[in-house]
């Protein structure tokens, strides 16, 4: 797949991601101008990051008013969103899957978790938080039936690797996966892995260093 | 805070803490060795990241057979673990904080979840998944006679602001978020903003890319 376009790096895509729900909540409180430096206190970035972000996208300001937080908004919706929403479908309907749920949905956002798949039948056949519960086994047909393009992977970690042929069968584009098994996928399906392990072990790290660092000067 | 020793890059540290993961699942599947190139297929990346990331630590292999998967594991754990366990607590005890705590504990990590922290009477004084919840208003003491160093703040995100004064002079040395405010606290403190959100969109982003780049190629 040749990219034709200049895809903008992963972190600057995250950071407009952050930048947008700032600038929302802004506007909703009637905030009309904001400055890179106020944006970046509110990140713990520095200006000439958030200034170096949006020229990137191409979009400049103001400087004596600061950005137009209305007319920013509407730059990144450009660039972040798609023209129509975007169906995502939730495969494990546990603690974890309905916490996502509960909090993904409601934001109006051009995504939105329509489905969900489980093999408990408890939860098969039911609504859960006004998502209907699906068996596994209908996987593809429901994908299909539903436009779904995205799904987050919310099972146990045991059963993951199993989800990966359904998933390029059911021709998903793009997967979030919060299992500790990395699930590897073929070019053409974006694939995050995204496992809270991973980042509490790194938090503990940098603190545990932060305290060898005290020892070390003897406080 | 001066750092007198060479930090890790973050992502290697994060790497590390995948492969010790999957290291961990080789062992007890009884493989002694693994080839760089194998570890790298299983987290999709490839053999010269791997053996980049074992010399930034100082590990060196057997290359006839690979690495021997036992004395790289505990090479991994003297890296990223402190001496003792370190304990952590959770704000927030609704879907995410259970799920969290649920997914977590039980892992034989050197970090444990020991308590939880809540607002809801329903949750306050109880036990949920055998960890002691206590109102919010205990903090600083709970903090201090159950010796946490970390947080893990999935409360709802209008109320995330409100937590950083406790966090800070309860004395807590890191903080993983999860709720879509961005928070800031002075040096000396970690803080890893994991907004589920920001993923979800980074992803869809990419997803998005992919299918504009198929349109303008004419498929």
């Amino acid at each position: 797949m040749a990219n034709v376009r200049n895809t903008i790096p992963e972190k600057t895509v995250e950071r407009l991601s952050e930048y947008r729900r700032t600038l929302l909540s802004c506007h909703r409180q009637g905030i009309t101008h904001i400055f890179s430096h106020v944006l970046a206190g509110i990140h713990g970035i520095t200006a000439v990051q958030v200034r170096r972000d949006l020229m990137l996208i191409g979009f400049s300001s103001d400087t004596k008013k600061g950005y137009d937080v209305k007319v920013l908004i509407e730059f990144i919706n450009d660039i972040l969103d798609s023209r129509n929403t975007m169906n995502i479908g939730v495969i494990g309907m546990g603690h974890l899957g309905q916490a996502i749920t509960r909090y993904f949905n409601g934001r109006g956002l051009k995504l939105r978790i329509t489905v969900a798949f489980d093999i408990d039948p408890a939860k098969v056949d039911h609504t859960i938080d006004d998502i209907p519960c699906y068996h596994m086994d209908r996987f593809e047909e429901v994908v299909a039936n539903n436009d779904v393009s995205i799904v987050i992977v919310s099972s146990p970690t045991a059963v993951a690797s199993h989800l990966v042929v359904p998933i390029i069968n059911a021709g998903i584009k793009g997967v979030l996966n919060f299992t500790s098994a990395p699930l590897n996928f073929p070019q053409g399906i974006v694939v995050e892995n995204y496992d809270i392990t991973t980042i509490l072990e790194k938090v503990a790290y940098f603190v545990k260093e932060g305290e060898d660092c005290e020892e070390g000067a003897g406080n």
